[in-house]
């Protein structure tokens, strides 16, 4: 790996090496893809929904459906196939009849988390420390949902590992370590970057270098979690760009 | 994934949505860049070596040693350990006494593979082939030499799978089914790239789609093998390119 020096967490000791991103709302503005995905899909289907509160009440079936397999009740499936699942739960809370919706349009839709715009600091930041660093995310989201969704957004990564390769969704240990440990580096030496203070909890509770970046609108303008990092994490920034310049990448 | 159309391969009948390239000797020069540091390393201790004798010695147990896991003979153990124990063996060959020479040196030395250069063609070729389709190494590297040889060679991938995530070794069919399971993808749809014809039968056996390249000085200038296709490839290309220009990527 590059970069024999540089930035030094005083937590860890170790020189930073690699650059990990949780990805939905750290990286991509997910609440905005999905509404407008949503909206154009309530047009063409004569559906009375609100875009921005159905994005809202489909993720919020996220980490409940996640927890499932977190805790060995249910067998590893991939994120895709959680989000397709969680579309039918959320359309019929919102009223909506889904057997007289086309299953196939359903499937097209439940792959909007695969076309999400990156918020406007993600793409020079993450190209700014990929210079000296390997980059790459670290997300729930599977390896093809993660190849698709960097292609549309246009962010270009050292390295694309998702949990479909180490088979266990965040915030369980083995998700940071089963990546940390295919990069061959000590957890020290490989930073998570995350607007979610309970992700960089979990990176630190297995020795991984911390960085938090303030995404206010993530949930939209009546957010009111991880609106200031709330542990002791290496790094706080106010985006990726101001991460990058805080790792002392020009 | 992108490019709903495109190159359709007459042997398999469905659009290519990913091509993957085999690395050693296909997208980076080893023979020259492994000379190139035993001739340092040899100057460094007063070895009398041929650079590039060693070069092909060395090389020359890479398929002896992947085969042993392979057969099942021993468990899995990464690419860069293979190039450490037969760094020992090619010495040894060579008539140096091993125990004379300090063991990170021999450490640091085994890590050349990590340091490579590009063939000329490779960088364009494979960034022309990006701007349509999904591209990436299908190597016998673990996923840390081929990060890092990337960096070094200056390749942009937008998936890197090194064998440790398929816990398999070319040409053994696992190692290509499960770089393609992981993209989601129908065998059909992913290319294998390679300028070995036994690499490209492997991949036809799973159902790839194949492009042979002519790599006709990977093992010096007396080469005698992989000068031309021995196979019914899809593509037979002067480099990668040409490759491109066939596939329709412009």
């Amino acid at each position: 790996m590059s970069a024999a020096r540089g930035f030094v967490p005083t937590s860890t000791g170790r020189p930073v090496r690699a650059v990990l991103f949780d990805t939905f709302g750290t990286v991509v503005d997910w609440r905005t893809g999905i509404a407008s995905a949503v909206a154009e899909f309530a047009e063409c289907h004569r559906l009375k929904i609100d875009p921005a509160t159905f994005a809202d009440r489909w993720r919020s079936r996220y980490q409940p459906s996640m927890e499932r397999i977190r805790s060995g009740e249910r067998p590893y499936v991939p994120l895709d196939a959680l989000h397709r699942e969680n579309l039918d739960v959320a359309l019929t809370d919102s009223g909506i009849e889904v057997e007289q919706i086309d299953g196939r349009r359903l499937d097209v839709l439940a792959l909007a988390w695969r076309r999400l715009p990156a918020w406007p600091d993600s793409r020079p930041g993450i190209s700014a420390l990929r210079r000296e660093l390997v980059v790459g995310p670290l997300s729930n989201a599977n390896t093809s949902l993660l190849v698709s969704l960097s292609k549309f957004a246009g962010l270009e990564w050292d390295v694309v590992l998702g949990s479909d390769v180490t088979q266990s969704y965040k915030p369980a240990p083995a998700a940071y370590r089963g990546v940390v440990s295919l990069l061959e580096l000590d957890p020290s030496e490989v930073m998570l970057v995350a607007a979610h203070n309970d992700d960089l909890a979990a990176a630190q509770g297995v020795g991984m270098a911390t960085g938090f970046v303030r995404r206010p609108t993530e949930h939209g303008p009546g957010q009111d979690i991880d609106l200031e990092p709330t542990g002791d994490w290496d790094v706080s920034a106010q985006d990726i760009e101001d991460l990058a310049r805080q790792l002392h990448v020009p």
